[in-house]
Formats: C-alpha cells, structure tokens, sequence
C-alpha cells in the first residue's frame, strides 16, 4: 500500500491506477477514457450507464473495458471515478456511491458548473472522501451525442479548468492536473466561483444571446430575410435544452450577474446609437475587433481542431 | 425609341439594355456583373470607381468592360446604373448624377438598409427619376471585399429585397425583379421601413450582439477559458467597423426599435431565471430550438451555398 501510494503520485499517476470507473461514458466520458488508454493506462475502465445500448457501443469504441448498471458494484472496485453524467445526477449518483468507495478513491467530473458539484459534494460525501475530490471542467464537445463520437483528439488543446477544495489532497491535485495535461488540455486552476462567472460569459451568455435572438425574430419579424449570418448568429439556440436548462439552474447566480454585466453593456451601446454617436461607435467597433482578432490569432495558432464547440 | 421600350419592359428586358454602369465594381457590384453576364447581358457594363487597382481587378475578372473614375461622363451613358458604394455616398453620387441621367435611367443599389436611401433619393433626385428608381438590397456577401472575390454564384439563393417608391413604374419594379430572380435569387417586395426593422433584427442585433459579448468579456473576463463556441458567437464582432457604423447610422431608428424588444425578451428571459422557473425555462428551449430548426432545414433545402454570410 506505501509502495502503491509513492508510485501513484509520480507524474502521469493516475494512469497506473488499476480500476477507473467512468459514470456515464458518453461523449466527454468517453473521450477521456480513449485519451487515457492512448496514453499507456493499462488498468481497467469500468463504465456505468443505465442504458445497454449505450455500454455496447463504448465497449465497440474501446471506451470501457466493461459494462454494468450496478453503480454501487463498480464504485467498490474504482480507483478513481470521473462523474460525466448530466449535472443534474451528481446529488444521486454522489448519494449512492459514499458508502461503497474505497478510502483513497479518486473523484473528478466533467460538469460544466462548479459551485454546484462541490454544494453537492459537501452535502453527500464524508469529509475524508472531500480530500480525494478535484472537480474538473475540459471544456470540449462536438455536436454529436454518446460514445459513439468519443475521441481522444477532442480534448486535445482544449482548456480544462480544475477548481480544487480548500481541503483537497496536494498529491491528488497535482495527479489530476497532470492526468489533463497527459490528455494533451490547457489546465487551468481556478476556484468554483471564477469558473463559474467566466463560463457564464463565454459559455452560458453566448447561448442565451442566441436563444434571445431567435425569440425577438419569433416576435417582431424577419424571417423571410434571415441568411446564412443569421443561422450561424443562432447556431447555440439549437443546443440541447435538457442540458442547457440543467446548466441555467446550476450556474443560476453567475449568470443573472453576467447578464446584469450585459444590460450595463447593452445600454451603453444604446445611448451611442441614440446620441448617433458616430465616432464613439467606430472606435467601439475597432476596439472590439482587434481585441477579437489578436485573441482568436492566438486561439488558433494553440491548435483549433475545428471540431469541438463548447 | 417605342421598339426599345417596348422590347425593355418584356421579362428580363435589363439584360437586353445597351449600358449598365456600376459604381462601386466590388464584391457585390462585380458579382451582380457577372451574374448579367452570365443571364445573357451582351451590352457594356462601365465600372466607376476611385481607385485604378479596383477597376483593373474588376476588368481582369470579368466584371466590367469599361472603368472610370468619372462619374458623370459614365452616368451620360448609363441605361441603368446600380449603386454599390458605401452607403453614406449614396446621397452624393445621386447628387452629382442628377442632371446628367437620360430620361429614363433605371436606378438601382445593393445597400443594406432602404430608408436612408429614399431619404437621400427624394432630397437629390428629379421627381421625374424617382419613376425609375428602384431600391434593392441583395442579401449576400463573403468575409472577402473588391471585385477579386465577386461571383455569379454568390447570389444565387440568397433572399433580395426589392423597396418600390409609391411613384416607381411598374414596368421598371418588374424589370429589376425580374434581374434579381434572373441571377437566381429569392425576391421578396416589402416597404423601406419592413426592410429595415427586418434587416435590424436579422443582421444588425446579430452584429451587435456579438460585438457586446466581446464587450462583456473585456469587462468582466473569462478569455483564459473561451474556446470555439466563443470564437463563432463573436464573428460579426470581426466585421468591417466602417462598414457596420455606417449601417447603425443608416438604419438608427429601427435598429433602436429593435434593441428595445430584445431588452423586453432579455428582461422576461432574466425573470424566469431568477425566479428559478425551470420549467418555463425548458419549454422555452425547446421552443426556440424547435422554431429554429424547421426553418433551418428549410434554409438549407433552398440551396446554401455555405459561402455566403450576410
């Protein structure tokens, strides 16, 4: 046990941990899983979904090893869990498993809000399971769903943010963040809160600004006019609703803060448009496209695969 | 003179007229060019522009016959003339053509929004030239600008707005409609002031909207996490600023109409998030969703050339 526990917290640890157990092995699950075999874990993955079809098709992709319903049977076994089910589930999912884990059991998650993993952390695991926590964020997707898309490219470039607790292990801190760098991600640590306001200006304003662009076309008008800038303006408004109105709920606080940011911003512009303030408006619109500019020059020279969006 | 008129007025009797000037050769001037050329157009096309760079690129590619830099000597000549400058130059290019047209020069443009234009058409125009005004807006375009990028296909599909004066001619309204369609675009008639709340809706709140999402970003941050969603949701931030400020100018009062039923959507949006309504809010995801899927998918089935972006 020393000796596993010395070797386990080298770099690239969590590759050579015998069992991980992956709780919804779809996409984003999935993905991870690929990228740690394809970075020499030689252990077991155990994936854990309701539905079989969907075990069937990870263990076709060669996401999981095995398959099973019974959560409870494979946290018994885990190592480490990554949680990659909706954000929803993890009260549930955190609730089931705590009295099955064994004692060093890695967790980490996939979810895309923070505050909310660790609220439901606190509220379900034992404080001697909240040091084995590192809550994750890899911030990749692609436009499909399920395993059947899992690729170990996805996540590669991408950022990753990492929000440890006050109490997290520094050994497991570290072996998460290097389980995400190994995956080829940007890590980045940050607390919950932070997260969770810079999501909600780059990930949740973005979709509701589309989502609120199509209801003012559904109210005043325009249709017959709308082309190919307007498809790709309100290309967010067709993201999943379930997952989205999960993420609103989750991330509620940050959001309402961000929008109030948006409102200042929105009437600001308003005002100029109204004072016809010509050269207030182009130096706005320059300022604005050179920030963009330098930032997406930047963006892509890191490595855009193109492929994922979120 | 009463065989010409008589042949002119039949369908696409512009293609059958002796001299087209266009002023403004560039992307859209040069690709409605070559769209005529294309339809059967065997008369002279005379580009006018200030720069000699732009007029030789516009002749190597096939827009124009002829280039100048002087207006009027062109205008003498022009059986029709399509307006393809900026918009803020409308009213002086009209102002110096006045009183060198033929009598029965047909007048058109590509300009994005219709009210200045007849604002600037009834302030420098004859009453008699009014007849033989026409005012357009084909909705297409490219990331490109100049006549290197024109295209005959560029057009094709795309929606082109046609804004009769209650005194234009009916022969002539027909003849330009018959242009549009010619070049195989989708030609829709509505008046100057549908034109441009449609346009602010469709393109303009678009444009801003992704401006003001970068806005909001500089101000409350999040750049370290943004990745591709962010990249497409901000990239008409990265539109001409010269271009767009000109439009918020032109189109002003409408777009300000607009701004205000978007902050109506935003504050009921807002409502429904603080009050923590979830269902409200999924049913309003799958509502939006829904609504902008139906009409993607008509979009498409028209023929999107995926080139095209305004």
């Amino acid at each position: 046990m020393v000796l596993y526990w010395t070797m386990a917290f080298d770099t690239n640890s969590i590759i050579r941990l015998p069992v991980i157990v992956i709780v919804g092995p779809g996409l984003l699950g999935g993905s991870v899983a690929l990228g740690l075999k394809a970075a020499g874990f030689a252990g077991k993955v155990i994936g854990v979904a309701r539905s079989q079809a969907t075990l069937d098709i990870a263990k076709q992709v060669g996401c999981i090893d095995e398959g099973t319903s019974d959560l409870i049977s494979a946290a018994k076994q885990a190592d480490m869990i990554l949680l990659a089910t909706p954000l929803k589930t993890f009260r549930d999912v955190m609730g089931q498993i705590r009295d099955h884990l064994k004692p060093r059991c890695i967790i980490t998650d996939v979810g895309s809000t923070k505050s909310s993993v660790l609220l439901d952390a606190r509220e379900q695991l034992k404080p001697a399971q909240l040091k084995y926590l590192v809550p994750s964020h890899p911030m990749a997707g692609s436009e499909t769903q399920g395993p059947a898309g899992a690729s170990a490219k996805m996540l590669q470039t991408r950022p990753c943010i990492v929000t440890p607790l006050p109490e997290s292990d520094p050994d497991t801190v570290a072996a998460i963040k290097d389980m995400w760098a190994l995956l080829g991600m940007q890590v980045i640590e940050m607390t919950p809160q932070q997260h969770d306001k810079y999501s909600a200006v780059i990930s949740h304003l973005p979709h509701l600004l589309n989502v609120m662009l199509v209801q003012t076309a559904m109210q005043m008008g325009g249709m017959e006019m709308a082309s190919t800038g307007f498809k790709g303006a309100t290309r967010l408004a067709s993201s999943n609703p379930t997952i989205r109105s999960d993420i609103l709920t989750c991330n509620r606080t940050a959001i309402l803060q961000v929008l109030d940011g948006f409102q200042y911003v929105l009437q600001t512009m308003k005002q100029k448009i109204d004072d016809d303030d010509r050269e207030g408006l182009l130096a706005d619109l320059n300022e604005v496209m050179n920030f963009r500019n330098a930032w997406v020059e930047d963006f892509d020279h890191r490595g855009d695969s193109g492929k994922t969006d979120m």
